[in-house]
Parts: structure tokens; sequence; C-alpha cells
């Protein structure tokens, strides 16, 4: 489709980004194009706007950003086989060969040669994007489309939660962004025992409680302990599955604390820096193991999610706290930075 | 402890069932002596009533009925670690002997030499049980004692739901029995999608739905044609699980018309007969797996209940739909084995 | 490639086939051609070649026959990404859409709209053959062709074998043809414990011998009794694992006697008909599972054969016992419906 | 039994054994009393033997260290119901109270009263050793004392390189010592492919390449680079499997830097401080998982053992490089404590 459109770039290298009047993309013949309806802001956005190390070690400019949408299939590929016009589509953001040794061992989304939407690709904060089939999900038409295009970070949490059985485990969530409060809703959409809940924000624990937390640690109250806390509410065992959302070396520790012999940890959050960990208290007498989370698996996690909203005891809409309109970026971006963090996810309607 | 208890007996060979006065039993070094707070009625329990072939070639009387019940600890075997007097417990009906090569590769509920409680010895349809440590099972001190004597038949549905990960996928329960309706609503409370629950009796479907079924098929309605309705609303491709909880013949082979492939047909249901199965497209050409349940992973499945009751996602009670004194046993019987079905679980009290 | 070249074909309904000069395939953009260098004769080219019910309802001539080969890339399509020209390539016969539900849960190999190569398309009883990328696996260069050619088979026997751990298990395998001795060899090469191979030709059994079988039975000899001897052999407890790799009723049925309570059955063998199972012995009081095997897992199965070739301790050629050139492919034929059965494979080299 | 019999003991606090004359064991209702026929020293018996601050912690003395052995049950407590007098019998070394929280989950191995035979409890470098029949395990008669008792240590092995499938794998063993040796063998019995071992000493690492190892390191030697050497050996991919036995952080970075995308890290040497991970690399964008491995699972680990050993694939003998008198203990010690460690396992023969 030939034309221009509107999108959030970032021109050149540096802080910031600009709205301005782009191409619509061109596909390619596996690709699709979609009319976009609505797309969200992820922590990685904020990363390259502010253009830290790791930004400017891995963006090209100029970049339209984005990578979390929902929206309409308007154009497709002559080598596309899945998607036909009128489709309504969400994307997981990474995109695999296909073709090397950990795809075709059932891996796509860590792929050898991965590539994200929006960082290595141009985004969807746009009112067009072009989506390459591989990565491409058919949306139920009933779903809402600020609900759609959640689901690639509810994804995130529904492959951390459900990366190992769920029901009826008792489980500690650290983190109380987006994706530990997801993380909470997904535990308890599965059949959890008690969620504890380890966040730094009154405005988010709550909710957390919303989303099925059993009990809620403010870690910035005074007195709050949360590791002796857990486990005496376990009777000494520990929790059996701890959900690690944060990256943070504190919560880390204390995850480790409160797993029980035998139990699972699954490792989401990105630390900034190297851990330093006792591995045999941690890890080796506890006989427990540590699962690594990266995206979301391909298409077994979107299948799951599927289902956890169709049977309507999963809703992400409590963590979705802000619609606003694409113009209104800067306001998005703000709320997120924030140091009060009353916020959970926000949703651009271009 | 010496004494005497009213009790629910079969005397002697023949139908039909007595209540008498017999010893309180003794317990042994590795058991424990139960005052019964509530027991349930189980359809093994009709086959003993009904002292039909099964029942005369396993049943030595005299026998006291019963394995489903909730109590309190009064007395000790001097070798038993877990349980001291006040402990509220129930039982897995599988007492295992631990040490045979089942038992040693972790699955004691199908231990070569099983003994069944109730069956192969006193039963506890009685004011006071002996209940061997190896099968003993401490409640949570909340827990309503007739939702804690209905967990052995809730843990069958909890182990043919759990068998593998439900979360998120779309299931066929067949059977609107206590089995099929807790199936039902342990797959909800698991976060499975869809579920399509098939049954004969208008009274159970209602249960189904209020446990969480999505759709009720009555196949003794006219027009209900179970196959081409639940193939029709997954888009030809059929449903990820079936929950096979009737042992009828055409139940079965309509289960394996639903199941996609590469899907997983638990099998619980127990047929009369052998039945005659199209292994090809049943199983072979559909890369499916079909899993034998019996019993109750001790204590996976027990632990996984706990869990879920605790959530307080799963509520059996409307499936138990009457509860009696022990003196009115007759009374119970006859409503299970009556044509109509207007009955889930029954709970005597002594 | 323009060109002619000689084939082995179904030129139009009815038993029998013909050596004859046909085009040299053009290929799409999403497949390759490869000059065959070895190929061999599988049993649904028996079927083919006889013209039975199966092959009148599914198979369109003028067909060429075959999909086990081994040969060189000689030409690529423009939308291809694996491979390149000279690569030395096999092939899975099983040709997937990619985009089913069934393809996105994972198992591409029972794709919701599978094709098979030299079934539903053409096949590779020929000099050159158009390869879907989608289906081809690069070889290491060492392969031996008579080697890389049946590996199609051999992966049918490492996902029966592997679709659950098998190391240091009891295994009894049912059928002594090419299923059963490679199943045989892949068991022992894995690690295996006792293995006791289940046949009904001498010549066979002999191979099975080498494979690794423990203990072989000729159910042909009198005085033979396979259950029995397989639960003396194993104090009464029965094997963990039943490999059924002939789709006879008898044999099925004596795998399930065999199998030990909670033991794992891989049911591969194509019945001709219906069978009757005593559900409740078989399965469900043994706490049993059934495993359907169709085709192999891609590409999991076929790394893990690479691996197990490459580590010397799996060896096929002991099963292939004919090699013959592509002319003779009247011979091969011959040998593989003998009444005898002294062959295992026959690979043809044109 | 009544009666004296000469053993290896630590007297009092303090460095150094001595030999000397005590009582036979007496043993309690659930215990069988075993004549020893072997025995083999562990690296912790080292540390007991050296007084270091872990043994200072934890050893209550006088205490008759060992918990390796093989021998005959001579006496059966009145409640033991797997053995009988004349049984040939090994120990796993892991007591467990079988009624915990872990234990009723499946994982006896790591109870969380756990108690380790010769260290919590009297051990077996003794003519005669009490063995409770919860953690006895029943041997093949025909198996050598010698090997016999160094099942414990190679049930590590076991455990380790089976905590997942490894048949077919790639694996990098990081540890020549009798752990990373028997690992070795044991990924080789299994069907592991190419397998590389990376030590410190000539000695060992010809005994790995006797075990089955593909190619060996020894990082002692000038030019040595382990992790370029196998990125390029396996196309730049790393392995699937990492088994880590030495607990040293330079190892275990290594390791993670081989391991694959999406590889299994089996966690299984226990270092002696807090380890400085860069969690990102090594296990969450790498979408990798880390097992602890600790003991072995009872009983799986030792039915695979079986197994193996049944299959004549699997034999630690080339490890057990000493076979002494237990008088001799002294020099068993000095030979496992010497710098050169021309030394496997050494067995004592009481």
């Amino acid at each position: 489709m030939l034309g221009k459109m509107k999108a959030i770039v970032k021109p050149r290298p540096g802080p910031g980004l600009e709205m301005a009047t782009v191409d619509i993309p061109q596909i390619g013949p596996r690709d699709v194009l979609v009319k976009v309806r609505a797309t969200s802001i992820c922590g990685t956005d904020l990363h390259i706007y502010n253009w830290d190390a790791w930004a400017q070690s891995r963006i090209k400019t100029p970049l339209v950003l984005g990578h979390e949408l929902a929206g309409d299939v308007v154009e497709v590929g002559d080598q596309v086989k899945l998607l036909k016009v009128g489709d309504y589509i969400s994307a997981d953001s990474h995109v695999s060969d296909g073709v090397c040794y950990v795809c075709r061992n059932g891996q796509p989304h860590i792929c050898q040669n991965l590539k994200i939407l929006g960082v290595d690709t141009q985004g969807c904060f746009s009112e067009y994007a072009a989506i390459p089939e591989v990565c491409a999900w058919v949306n139920d038409k009933s779903l809402p489309p600020e609900v759609a295009s959640v689901q690639e970070p509810l994804g995130n949490a529904v492959y951390t939660v459900l990366a190992e059985p769920i029901t009826g485990k008792t489980v500690a969530v650290f983190g109380d962004g987006p994706a530990g409060l997801n993380a909470t809703g997904v535990a308890r959409a599965s059949g959890a025992g008690t969620i504890f809940l380890v966040g730094k924000h009154d405005f988010r624990l709550g909710i957390g409680k919303q989303m099925g937390a059993s009990v809620v640690f403010n870690v910035q109250e005074p007195g709050t302990d949360v590791v002796p806390s857990i486990l005496a509410a376990t009777d000494g065992v520990g929790v059996d599955v701890v959900l690690e959302m944060t990256g943070n070396p504190q919560a880390i520790n204390q995850g480790f604390q409160v797993l029980r012999k035998g139990g699972r940890f699954s490792a989401f959050g990105i630390p900034s820096n190297p851990v330093e960990l006792d591995l045999n208290s941690a890890l080796i007498f506890k006989g427990a193991r540590i699962l690594g989370i990266n995206g979301r698996l391909m298409w077994d996690t979107w299948y799951q999610m599927a289902g956890l909203l169709a049977s309507g005891k999963l809703d992400p809409r409590p963590v979705i706290t802000h619609q606003i309109r694409l113009e209104d970026y800067q306001e998005g971006f703000a709320l997120m930075m924030s140091k009060e963090r009353n916020v959970g996810k926000v949703v651009m309607f271009p």
C-alpha cells in the first residue's frame, strides 16, 4: 500500500522520540500489512526512549518503535498461508528464522538469529505495520483491542507461570510491575493455591489483589519482612514456585530463600549486572531448578492464553491503567517513568 | 480403644446391608484410630450392596463398608510418625505396601499388593475406623467435614484432569455422575478454556453448569448430536483433552472422535466389557495418547487438591446433593440407585 | 532443471509398477531439487504396488513412488533459507503446512493438512526428486547413502522408543520387521536394560540379536509362550515399556499382558481392523499409558537420531540386508513380499 | 547381634581417623544389620578426615565413617517388609523421614529432615552396619561387591545425566573426578552423541576416554581453550547439555558459555563460595534451565542404574582404580588427597 502515515520514531541517536509522518511500510512475500487498532508501551521502549547503553549498542536509526499491537490485515504477501485480508491479529515480537538448530528443536522464541519487532525491525507505534506471518497471531474477533494489544506482555507472564504446572501450587511472585501483576492473574486463573505478591507500590499491589494475590507485601513499608513472613505462612516449608519478575538481586535472593526444597524458580526479570548466588543453598542442596524465561513459547503460550481469556477467568484489564491517543505518547512515557508508578500498562490508539 | 460402635455391615454373602453394633477396631503399630465425622457413598459401595459378580469374587464377609471419610485421630500406633491425637484427617482408600517395584518407582497408588479400605479391609461407615498412616491425609481444620469426606472421589477427578497440564486447553468431559461433575469443576478452576460436558440427566447437567461447564449436552434429548456439535464448535479441530468418566463404549468412541490430533485422552470410567477400538483413527494416525487413571497420585494429587480448595476456586459442594444421618443409609443407597439420578454425592454423619 | 530421468511409476490404477522415463520435476519457490544417491522401499510402497483398498482410495496416478532417500541438492527455490546447492540431504516424508492448529502446537508431523512424499506428491524412486524445504534434513557428509536413506524408517523407531525416556528400562519389542529391529537397536543404544524381542522369523530374529536384543522369541516355534516367559523373567512384574511394531491384535494383547503397572505402551504398528481391548486390565487398573506413534517428531527425532548415529552405538546396517540397482526394483519388491521374509530393508541406487 | 567389630572412627573432634574395635550396632524395628563386603571412600569422608569447617559444624563424635557399601543382610528388624536375611544389598546414603511435605511430594532424597549415613548416623567403614530399610537397595547377586559399593556415587552421575533425556544429545562434562568420569560413562551408555570431557589430570582423562568421552580437554595444558574449541566443534551452537561436576566457578562459567540456547545445565558440583553469574547471558536470554542435583532419585535412579548395569553398556570398573583392605584405609585416604590424583574410586574390603 502506498501512502504516508503518522508514527512515533527515534529519528537519530540520542534520547527522546518524535511524532513524524513516514511512508507506509512495504511488505515482503511472507508479510502482512496491518492497520493498527491499538498498541502498547513496553519497558524496552523506555530503554530506547532514554537511549541507554543497551539501546546505543542495539538500535539502528531511524526506527519506528513499538512491538505490542492489535490490528486488521489489509494486505497479504503472496507466500502467506495463514492470514487473509480482514483477519484481526496481534503479533509475537520474536521473529524467528525457522531453520536454525534451535528453531528446528521447537524453540523459535529463542531463535539463534532472532529479530525483535520495533527493535531490529520497524515497529507498530504507527497507523500501519508490516508483520511477518511467522510471528502473527489471529485473534478472536470479540477480543477488545486494548486486551489484544497487551497479549504480548501478558504472554510473558503466561509462559513464566506455566513453564511447569502451577495448579494447586503455592506461589511467590516478586515484582508489582505489569509482568508481576499479570503473572499473579495467570497463576490465579490457573488454579494456584496461596499466592504471595511482593512489590514496592501500594497502587500496584492494589491491582495485584484484584488480579488474585492472596497476600501482598510492600517492601518499602517499615516492618515488612518478606522471607520470615512467607516461611511462617507455609509452615517453614517455603513455596512450591517462585516467579521472579524484577531482575533485582535482593528479590532474586529472597526468592531462593522462600523456595521450598525441590521447588521451581522461573527467572524472567533481567538483572542490570551479574548476580552473586549461593548455589549450594539456593539450588543444589535444595534440589531446585531455575528456568530462564524469554519471550513466549510459539505457539503453546498463545493457545494457553487464548483459552484462559476465553474462560473468562483471566482478565488483564485491571493492569491496563491508561488508554490514550497515539499522539499523546509523551504522556504515556512520562507515566511509565514516574517515580510513583501509579501506572500499569498504557495502551495507545492511532 | 475398647468398646462398641454402630456400623453399616455386609454380614454375610448376598445382597443388602445391615446396621449393626460391632467392636471398635484395634489398631496396629502403623495405624491410627479415627472418630468419623463424615463418610460418603461411592459407586463401589453399590456394587457391594448389590452383591454383583465383582463383589462376590472380591469381598470377604463380615465387612464394614466405606472408604471416604473425615474424622479426628483419637489413638495413634507406636510406629506412627506423621500423625498425632487431635489431627483432623481424611484418607486415600489405596493402601500400598511401600516396598514393591511399583511403589519404589513412585506409584504407590497402583501398588502391586494394593488393598482398598472398606473393600479389602474394614471400612468407615461406622463411628470409628482404623486408618493406616500410609494412606492418611491431614486436613486443614477449616475444611467442612462433608467436603473433607468427598476428597477421595474429588481426587480421582483432580488426577484425571491434571494428569497433564490443562490450563488454557479445550476439554470434553464425558459423564455427568459425580466424577464428571467434579472433573468439570477441577478443569474450570485450573484454567481450562471451553469445557463441553456430555451427560444424560438434566438435574446433573445443571450442576455441571454450576461447576463451570461452558456447554452441556444431554444425549437423551432428541436431536443431540455430540460429535458434530463439538467439532463445529472447535473449527473442525476437536478438543485438546477428553476426560472419559463413564466407561460407556459409545462415550469412549465419541471421545476419540472429538479428540484433536496430538490430543490427550484420560480414561477413568470402567467399561463393563472389552471395548472395540479403531486404534488407527483413534490413536495412531492421530498421534494421541491415552492415560489410564486409577486412584489418585499419592500425594501429588492431594496437594494439588488442597491448593485448589484453598484458592476458593474449586468448591465441590454443588455435587454434594444430600447430607443424611448414618442411620438413614438405606435412603442414601436408594437415591444413588434411582433411575432418575437426581443425586450427586451423599454424605452420611455417624 | 530441464530434462528427462528414469523413475519407477504407477502409471495408472491397478497392481504393479513400471520403470519409465519422465520429466525431471520442476521445483517451487520453497523446494529444492535433489539428485538421488540412494532410496529405499517401505511397506507403504507395497500397498501401492499391490493396489489394495487403501491405495485405491488415496493414490492419484500417474505417481512416482518412494519417500525414503539420500541425495545432493542441485537446485534451490528462491524462498529457501535452510539449504544450498551441494548439501547432502534426506527427507522426512511428512510435508506439513506449518500454519494449522496442530503445526502451531509443535506437532507438524501430524499436521491437519498433512501430505506424504511419494503418496500425495511425486516421490523419489527416480534420479531426481523435488523436496520441500519444510521436510528436508541436512546429513553429515560422512553418512553412507544407504544409511542416510533409511533414516526415515529408522526415525519411526527412534520416535517410538524415545517417546518417553528408555534408559535403564526393561523393554518388550513386538515385531521383527525393520521397524522392530530398528527399535531394538535404538533401545539398546539408548541404554535400555533387558530387551525382549518377539517375532516370527529366525532370519530376522538373528538380526535382532545383532541389534542388541537380550532374549528373542519366535512365536511360530512350538512351545514358545511369550507372556509367561516374560513375566517369569521380570519376577512377575512385567516390562516397563512395550513397543508394538506389528499391528497384530494378538501381539497387542500380549503386549498389554506383559506391561507392568504404571508402564508405557508405544503403539506404532497399524492394525488392519478395529481391535477389542479389555481396557480395565490393559490400561485403567494398570495406570498405564498408550502413546500413538505416527511419523517422527520434526525435528527432535532427527536430532536424536543424528546423535545416536554419531555416537557409533547405533548402526542400522545389519537391518539393510539388500542393496540393488534402481533398475532391479522388481527383485526388491519380490523379496519384501516373500513368504520367508529373509529380508530387512532394501536400498536401491539410481 | 552382640559382639565387637573393627571400624574406622573419628573418635573425637580434630583431624585424622583411627581404626578401633567397637560394638556391633543394634538395629531398630525398621533396620537391618549388614555384614559389609565392600565399602568405598567418598569426598565427604575427606572433609571429615581433615576436620574442616563443614565437618566441625556437622559431625558429632565418636563416629564410624562411611556411607558407600555392599553387604549381606544378617539380621532384620520386626517392622521390615522389603528385606530378609541373606539379601545382598547396598544403600542410598539419604535417610528420609517419609512423612514430610517434600517426601510426600515424591522427593525423599531431599527430605526436609534428611539424615546422611556415616555423617549423621553411624556409617559402614566397619565389619557390620545398621541400615534403615527406607534406604536399602537389593542388589542382583551377580554384581561384584566393588561395583555394588560404588553404586551410591555412580547413582549421583546417573541422576545428573538422566535428570532429563540425554539420548542423542551433545554433552559437555566438567570435571574428571569420579563424578565426572561416571557421568561420562552414563551419558555414553545412554546414547549421548558427542561427549566433551573437561578436566585437569591426564591419568583421569585417560579413564574418561575409556568411559566413552569423544574429546577430552586438559585445562592445565598450555593452549587448551575449552570454550572456543567446543563452540567450533558444534558449529557455534554449543552443547545441548552441560554436566557440572566440579563446583569450580571457572568451570561453571565456561559451562554456561558452551551451553546452547534452550539447553540444560545440571549442577552437581558444590562451590566453596557464592558464585557470580551473568544470569542474562547464562540463563534468561538463553532460555536455559539449571537443575540442582543432590543425591539420587529414590528409587528411579537406582532402577535406571540397575538397567544400565544389566545391559552391559555401563561398567564403572575403570573408575575403581584401587581395591585395598579396610585396615589400609590410610593409604586410600592418602591417594585421594594426593596432588597428582592418580586415583578414581578406592574400595576397601573389611
